[in-house]
């Protein structure tokens, strides 16, 4: 007869990321239950991808097990009114993943089914953050037109929430993590390492184009030190998805009820996920663009055995999932949907350029926004937090791409559809904090 | 009372696209009726976009009317097992427009509400097609690795059509127009083509960038002949949509019901309307690639007046638009997405490519459907028909955007599900037809 | 290679109900075509249930054909603003339904599956109608408080409908069949009239509680005169659905797309259908009380061997079905439900009667939409036309049993949240017609 | 700036509900926060509906709060594999709710809007459980068919659960509490005692048709003696739902997100809630039918001033609600209707009786999962516990009331498709505890 649940990791809101290392619980220590480990105890993080990471804890091939999570920035940003800690973030420091974990029976060419049965905040902590990175510090997808940082505290209440700093919305969250994913083989790591090494030396851009490994604040779980050495040299960083093995996906349809299925590289699959979302917009757009929160993951694992070859990955790529059941159900005549091209904000022609055609649509919706009062910074966060759906809707047509955004109407408490004359909702004094 | 609506415009499936204009009823001709033109005698079009282009009829603001429009090749594609005629298509010689229509009242400056109430096949013509051009006649999305001509012929029975080219599936189509805008100002025509004449200019790829304007096949309506010869040097390629007035946008979601919001930039907005769907997925991805056909539009139209202000439609751009409530409705747990990221087929890392990303997408889906027994150049026109969803899902992980694509389960006869052991369900003998 | 879908039955608009028969081609007639009649001249109606009514024509196991159905009270109803018609209606002259059809191969025992391709409004009458009838010819569900006969007449474009009698609404059409069934064996129909028969005999009511057979305008298509005198003595009435066969279910879901699993009950099966609607709210509550319609309705026939017993259709009852996937879709929150009990207007306790629950569910919404300065008879109407959803919500709780009505509020031109302040939207000249 | 959300009421596992009064904290108790009790030591219940029960809180007009709830039966039913305990449930002891709780403001007159921010399962108690009551003892709906005990206990794992005695099945919860309402005044109360004692005076049949008031264990929370005597005395008991406050409405889709809006009649409101749902299907059918559990309920409330004339509550009559966005959905073609008409199993036909439709459409459920091999006891309880949709289909077509019954097929871990040859998939040692 199943009793309560297990707690496979658990998170201290009161210690910096970095030193959560401290709690881990070897596997010989005598407190441990006889379920693997003691709850409450066992704490556990990564920040880089690394075959060599030691696992923290068994997860048995068809266990439900909960699993706590840090925010993706590890605590820096507080609930207050300033952005300043936004634009100071150090990014060096980020996504204290919550793993790995050894499945029990994972071999690579398997495939690792991981149902997340439910995502909730931490009771301790009903809030959650979305911030705009500073150009100089992060930068998000317009940073071109909106340097400054900027930030906004959304509160939880059940299943919605709403904002101080972006005043007349409030929605149902599509809660979901931004990234999970097995481990890499060193054959993978290295194929990253090449490619994304590749892509750093032909790089003309005045911004960066990838970040490759860093020994600053690599943080390795309970590996000993030589190979803690290794991972800081080699270890990915997490902040891209990539196709081997999904990651920092940021999908968020991923939320609860999801079925994902992720390739497994190494013996045990070694499984981390972390960047809990109370809410998220397709792309993701201000980069620190979901409403970040620390949080509880409820996760069944299933080893589906030669997965792989079964479902077409080939070479070991890509992971598919399945939605779960509960998302928040607009009606589809409640969107107003903006259409963008591949001509940019300078009048300039791009050939089947799908970025530059989403960063126009993100721009329609912002000039159809402001007529209600809000800053843009204020609508650029709700892009990035609000559960728009952004389409490619055709790809083809040389040498325009065509996108949409889908803005759901019934997340404002005020009437926003196009034949209704604007009127200002949001007072100046209601901006949202931005720091220069 | 109302009675029956007219219908504004009719083809005749017997005549090539380029004599339609012969059925043209002059405005002063003795049999038209007090309504402005003789039901079942008007026939006009156009291809190209053009602000000279002679309006074909009048329909009052706050009308609906029915529109009868050509295929998108004007009927060069035939109802047979070869994709022979796909192959060859004559590619100046497409996009008959049915327009344009002057709005009563509509002025620069104005929006153009204009409503979808209905799109139906001709009754006569109960059929459509799927193509993949060949990589050196127009080409596709995966022209790269699939450079044939392939072809699919679907029937439609009511709501839902199928393939004797594609077996085990059927769907409802989402039954939607691909082309629909006003006619641009004298201005925004000569922006078109110094941008795009600038991205010919600068082109450094190995394929065609844009199409500029040609003579050839020109057709302007009704112009007089000095007009015409204007039309035909100047007039804009219907091919891409463009910001400042939506037109070949291929949205797959502006079906029954849809209202969407065109900037007006003519006097009497000239609106032309034409290549209609009976389906299509996110992407078009085959370029010839949603489900082709003649029908019937029905529309109703409404002038906002100083709508482009109201709704903070900046420099005139670009079209919103609200969906309508009768799509066809997969549950969310009955769709497969499959994650492509901007790393491409031969392992290159690109920066935040969302087109690359997208291309991954499909290729993941062509690996996985593969295993029923499909061939690929069925699951490309599979793809481009059916409606799949694709979305941006992260745009800001740096080096790497994410894309989904979302299958439905449910267009299929036999089970889909990454679970189930998959076996061949389609013979070698029922591939779809392939022109090398 | 299909062709065009053959018609399997035409009505005639111009010639009463009753005359429709004179149009019937025996299938020896020289003009036949080859797929066994000939197009837009075989008419065949019926008005009883019997299985000796003969076959109008065969349609094959697996075939799509379109069949042509009249209004369910044969045309006796005018496109005007009275509603004396309404109240004058002859309710012995009703329910001419197309068929029966002779399915090939279908036998007792098996289950008919068939699949509603579409269902469309004739071309020539773009018009449909929703009546409230006279408490002493006909009554309704709420007859007791609204005794008068009222009328609304309903307006198509496209998928959606207005009515000039009830202002301010708008809404797609849920369209759909009231009536489909295969005949019943001489068995069945004996048990029909024993059981009906003794309901009338114990009826203490001072109302009508069941019809019997009646010769008075008793139709039995093409059947000879012996036969036919026999159907007009023994026939089923039509009104009632009935759970051996289903009939006259009026369920507003069986839509486009929609497969019901009709048991089989006499050789070739003897499919009728009729009774088009382009919408109806859950109950149909004032009887004639869906927008009533002639149309054409296009039907796949698929014959399932020993189905029933297959399905558990235990005494060869009752039929399922499987709704289509593209009936309107309002999100769940823009929906307001009212709760009924079993408790009626004059403060009576019943006990678990939810028939009396749900008409307080109705009376609750009548005095909900009031606000807005609707008579009682408009929203009588409406809410017997439009997509309302009926719920039977808690049926144990002793004594009551509580129903919902779902009330879409995307159907109104205002808002109509309860946090709404009420305004008058409708005036006092804009009431429907009534006739006492 | 909000921090966590206050707990307005805690249960405490380990007591009996009757003793859960002997943890309240009087307001003058000196450990009381200055919000106004104590957190995690307020305990506080009734079983009765009568305005003299006192308050155990206050709550402010616009308040988020957290509220727990003991399952409905007190704790009498364990995680075992007998249905002893359902069999013998003790039926005086139920209902044990949480509250009342005074609303800051709320006056007779008023609408009390309270939003369903989230419903959750105790932690330490993640499962629930359903029950069908004995004919001797509480019965059901189908209690003359099945009229013995059986019992299933659902394990929940984050927003699923699954049953170790229904195998096969597995769904999302729709989670709601059964019961919420405002106190009755006195003159309703004295309506309420009016029109059910003349029910039970009027009674012939040999079942039990109401429960009038009841001594024997009345629980009156914190009243003094004289009040508490006067509560067991006169109070209403909390079976039934009612049109004047809703009260036991077990409606399904008051899930979270829902906004209920309740009718006030006695100063401060005097809001209770409990008998939490992990799930239910329409009907609630086997009484004890919904996946029953202890839990938490976030609320927000807010007075809507003189909302009962506002929103048209004539006589201060019935609760309306919006359901929440967030419900599972299955797509409607994913769903099996079964269709029930007036006609019971005895082969008798009855007058529009709409309780005896939907008792054949769950008897035509039964019928059709019996194939795979579960118990009728089984399908009993799935039926009341799973998420099936009921619908008053036709009720005016005389003598037939139609409802149907929608049963999703994704909950099966089977294909239950009606035309896929059904295989037993259940075996006979799979069945669930009957107790005769």
């Amino acid at each position: 007869m199943p009793g309560k649940l297990r707690t496979a990791l658990q998170v201290d809101l009161d210690k910096p990321a970095s030193e959560q290392r401290s709690l881990h619980v070897s596997r010989n220590t005598p407190d441990r239950t006889e379920r693997g480990f003691k709850s409450r105890e066992l704490i556990f993080e990564q920040n880089r991808w690394h075959p060599d990471i030691p696992s923290c804890a068994t997860v048995g091939d068809g266990e439900t097990v909960k699993i706590e999570c840090l925010d993706w920035t590890g605590g820096q940003i507080g609930n207050n009114d300033s952005a300043d800690d936004v634009k100071n973030v150090d990014l060096s420091r980020i996504h204290y993943l919550s793993g790995p974990f050894e499945i029990t029976g994972a071999e690579p060419g398997d495939v690792l089914r991981v149902e997340i049965e439910d995502v909730q905040p931490l009771e301790e902590q009903p809030w959650g953050f979305t911030g705009v990175f500073h150009k100089d510090n992060g930068g998000g997808f317009l940073d071109e037109l909106y340097p400054h940082a900027a930030k906004a505290i959304w509160d939880f209440e059940g299943i919605s929430c709403t904002s101080r700093h972006i005043p007349g919305v409030k929605f149902a969250g599509l809660i979901h993590p931004g990234i999970l994913g097995c481990a890499p083989s060193h054959e993978i790591l290295a194929e990253w390492n090449r490619r994304e090494g590749e892509l750093v030396q032909a790089n003309t851009l005045s911004r960066t184009v990838a970040n490759l490994p860093l020994e600053l604040n690599a943080h390795a779980g309970s590996a000993e030190e030589d190979i803690a050495r290794r991972v800081a040299k080699e270890g990915a960083r997490t902040i891209p998805g990539r196709p081997e093995h999904g990651g920092n996906c940021d999908i968020k349809n991923l939320s609860r009820g999801s079925k994902v299925y992720l390739p497994v590289h190494v013996p045990g699959a070694k499984f981390s996920v972390g960047d809990l979302h109370f809410s998220q917009g397709d792309g993701e757009i201000s980069f620190c663009g979901a409403i970040e929160m620390a949080g509880t993951i409820t996760l069944n694992f299933k080893v589906i055995k030669q997965g792989q070859a079964q479902m077409g990955m080939v070479n070991g790529r890509s992971p598919i999932y399945i939605p779960g059941p509960v998302q928040p159900q607009f009606g589809p005549s409640r969107m107003i949907f903006f259409e963008g091209f591949s001509v940019d904000e300078h009048g300039k022609q791009h050939y089947l350029d799908t970025t530059i055609a989403y960063r126009q649509s993100c721009l329609r919706v912002i000039e159809y926004l402001r007529r209600y009062g809000y800053t843009d910074y204020q609508i650029y966060l709700l892009l990035s937090a609000a559960p728009i759906e952004g389409h490619v809707a055709g790809i083809v047509d040389i040498p325009n791409s065509c996108t949409t955004i889908g803005l759901p109407m019934d997340i404002f408490s005020f009437d926003i559809r196009p034949e209704t004359v604007p009127q200002r909702h949001i007072a100046e004094s209601d901006a949202c904090p931005v720091s220069p």
